[in-house]
């Protein structure tokens, strides 16, 4: 592996356990035996470092974020798009855990994460459209959108509120499986009878 | 007025309208015309203010979540807790603005805040009981424990969503009605259909 991916898989591991404010440049570079300078020569800063980590993410994002357009919706679409969002925010979770500080040092990441949340909210709104046209989801238009948004607000913040709420997080996995959860919550009194209950049984699979 | 108390009021209102990490005890004093040293009497740092302030959101706080016992539930009630804890989040939005930020500087703050947050999620679920009792919702009790974790995400991080989502944020009073709006459109699909579409009456009459 080149260096400059190194120096990025290890920030990122070290990012994600031990909190991004806590991990120096210096840390960084012991971890993985390279001098300052070489890191440096890489990156100009901790701030470039995480900015081309938010790229990454970015680009696994919005790879979850395609919804099928040659075929109608399903429920395994709602399903498989919070569970590939969620795993994505997990493998990336130390920017959601520093949100306001990482966001309000760096300008030019602000407007990408704008952005992107934007995408996600209108992504939510494309599926319950998508669920609504084929009669799964039972819904009109005000109602998708606020549903939207709330989605949204969930994936976003589930981790920091849980972060928050336990002393003891636990294994922050079951937080994970516990956000999907919490916004199939959000979706399921939408739903067509027979597909609530479907929906009842995955969650509490996917849950033990 | 003390100049405790004065002190108090003005690092509030700097604290919310610049954000508090842009806020030194120096611009704090300066804004009062007292000197440095005089504020550094009543308070030994900046941090020593935000958790006063915390202990009167706090307070604050607390008397909205007492849910009356002495009668059966409305729909009035849930209205009531939402706007009033939104009011009272309102007051004291820099504490939400740089949460992390703030509770990662201060143990203490950490421990009260997550005390409250669960306090909240318990009045909620209390509410929500109380309205399934007298037949206004229809909900068990999974799906009220898990609705009333979504009010408690939604209530506490509505503002900072909002401030990530749009780059001209505008009159934030409105961002204030949206969160109210927000989780009555958690609780409306398990509501009883005349109190729904009350519900939708109210919500528009109020965002209007």
């Amino acid at each position: 592996m080149k260096t400059r991916d190194r120096i990025l898989q290890t920030s990122l591991q070290l990012f994600n356990e031990k909190g991004e404010p806590h991990v120096t440049t210096n840390y960084i570079a012991d971890e993985m035996n390279i001098s300052p300078g070489n890191l440096y020569y890489h990156f100009r800063n901790k701030d470039e470092i995480v900015y081309f980590l938010f790229l990454r993410y970015e680009e696994q994002m919005q790879a979850v974020l395609e919804v099928p357009k040659s075929r109608s919706l399903n429920m395994e679409d709602m399903w498989l798009f919070l569970h590939l969002a969620f795993e994505c925010i997990w493998q990336y979770r130390f920017l959601y855990r520093d949100l306001d500080n990482i966001l309000g040092r760096n300008k030019k990441l602000r407007i990408h994460f704008r952005r992107l949340l934007q995408r996600k909210v209108q992504t939510a709104i494309d599926i319950c459209k998508g669920l609504a046209e084929v009669g799964i989801m039972e819904a009109n238009p005000e109602e998708i959108e606020a549903l939207a948004n709330n989605i949204a607000v969930i994936a976003t913040y589930w981790l920091n509120f849980q972060g928050i709420r336990h002393e003891h997080p636990g294994r922050e996995e079951d937080h994970l499986g516990r956000g999907v959860y919490q916004v199939m919550i959000l979706v399921s009194p939408y739903l067509r009878q027979d597909m609530r209950e479907l929906l009842y049984r995955l969650s509490h699979d996917y849950l033990d």
